[in-house]
């Protein structure tokens, strides 16, 4: 299957890699906006620019968009859906209606088949609640988030004046995850749910306690939150906070039994080294899907509840009955 | 969607339980061997002797076949796909492939759509095993079962001379878990990866360092594990161990990036209060889906590979989107 990359950032970049974990996939190319003379890709792979993009639409059997969701995919994703297969990580939870209906709409005009909001929060998370919800219809669902660097969070602390550079990890609390884990059920705020650990290199000379202060007061980002504030050198924050991990895990904990005398909890966790790399490697899981789904005749919108897993895996229908179930 | 219940053991009464917990599903009834007189339903549900099955036929959307996979399942299975959508949860790993082929042709040739091998394990487990081993392609597989009642061991040390009455705990070896779930991918031993707990009443008089050598030097089912041994009152085994809890962890390790320079861990893990209710509660959700997938004309047997999470789901395609995804 020929697949291209449309946007040549983190996940850009995360996509190329896994395309060397699965051999069925080739990487036509990535698209960018750039000057491609200016781009140097991980693998080689040959670099166009997007206006080049139609011409190529022989050969791509699906095209991954890997832009962001604030204005880059609500747009992308419908245009290029009018001539490709194409796949998003599309992560603007309270849109995601308003996106799918414009990307079904062009897709289901053009003959084309497309996947929104994969990746894992959408995506393999979403799958977890999902299955959780079916086996268990009474119950409470819980995410927790982290350990992981929240790229958002860090750049607004970058935006306070004075500082030089930041790095916000998203911690989950312990005790709340216990309890969620206990099947307790408890009620949590936002506060008792997650921890922001925060890592600043400040300008020299700058006036630390009124950064720390505007930090854990900034609303939206911190002040619902309970905050800790480091300052380190930049040097620090190279050599240990370089890394794009983050992982989490999604609960469900539910009752059965004629009285709901039993309880139960299903936990989906993660926990990974590369946030950007996970996510395009599931991404290229679904391209395969995708181009699958697309040969069978199945065009509109998808989302990753509408895929059977095992157009997700290179494996044969047999291996996957012989050696998985 | 109206459904049915074949078999009416721990798993038939799991099922009947989680029907309600789902008001989109109708039991029809029970149908079973047993003089219908002499079964009592849990919730009043009419029962049926299996005879009367075919005059059900109209009636049926799917029948859940509640059967032991030894010798059960794999006669009843093909036999009923003759003339009903059914669902069974066969779980002789090594056998799978053979009764899905005959339940695939008996199925293609009567236009009915067939289930084999949901529940947690298979079922679940497997679910998770296909999805993380289709994002990290290259990695390392583990599953790990319990605390949980294992009933064929249970069974094996009361056919031990003296033995009244006996639970078996299968118990997952913490520092093996952490060692996985840290992705240092250990090579683990049988041994190394579960303990097996025995809980034992003996008869009056037993010779019980015959009974507790017995159990650890049993081929199969304890030699091969560390295996511990206490004998308790028949009335202690009645308070403290009546119920059937279940559960572990499939965990998957695998790595990403140009030299596999970051690595992934993905964990699904269960926490059963009564394994089968939740093995029970997953067949009504599978019900719905063989339902569904029916209506659209796939015939044929399918496993929960083939399944689009969604039709899992008593929620619609918008409500899945707005709210899960």
């Amino acid at each position: 299957m020929n697949i291209a990359i449309y946007g040549y950032g983190n996940l850009g970049r995360g996509v190329e890699a896994a395309v060397k974990y699965n051999p069925d996939m080739t990487l036509v190319g990535v698209f960018t906006r750039r000057s491609p003379e200016s781009v140097q890709t991980l693998t080689g792979a040959p670099v166009y620019h997007i206006g080049e993009l139609l011409s190529f639409k022989d050969r791509i059997d699906v095209l991954i968009i890997c832009g962001g969701s604030a204005t880059d995919l609500p747009e992308m994703t419908p245009t290029l859906a009018r001539d490709f297969n194409v796949i998003d990580s599309f992560d603007t939870h309270a849109k995601i209606p308003e996106h799918f209906a414009r990307v079904d709409s062009a897709a289901r005009e053009s003959g084309t088949t497309a996947l929104i909001s994969s990746g894992w929060d959408p995506g393999l998370f979403s799958i977890a609640r999902l299955y959780a919800g079916a086996v268990l219809p009474s119950g409470n669902d819980y995410t927790f988030w982290g350990r992981g660097i929240s790229q958002g969070h860090s750049d607004a602390i970058r935006r306070i004046a004075g500082v030089v550079d930041a790095r916000q990890y998203t911690v989950p609390k312990e005790d709340a995850l216990a309890s969620v884990r206990a099947g307790e059920n408890p009620t949590l705020t936002t506060r008792q749910k997650h921890l922001r650990e925060c890592y600043v290199v400040a300008e020299e000379g700058a006036d630390l306690e009124r950064i720390e202060r505007e930090i854990k007061e900034m609303p939206n980002y911190f002040a619902d939150y309970d905050t800790t504030v480091a300052f380190i050198s930049a040097e620090e924050l190279k050599a240990n906070h370089r890394g794009m991990p983050h992982g989490g895990s999604v609960i469900r904990s539910g009752i059965s039994g004629i009285s709901g005398e039993h309880s139960h909890t299903v936990e989906f966790s993660l926990r990974l080294d590369s946030n950007p790399e996970f996510t395009g490697s599931m991404l290229v899981a679904c391209a395969r899907a995708i181009g699958r789904m697309h040969s069978r005749g199945e065009v509109g919108c998808k989302t990753v509840f509408d895929i059977p897993p095992a157009d997700l895996s290179a494996k044969s229908p047999e291996e996957l009955r012989a050696h998985l179930l």
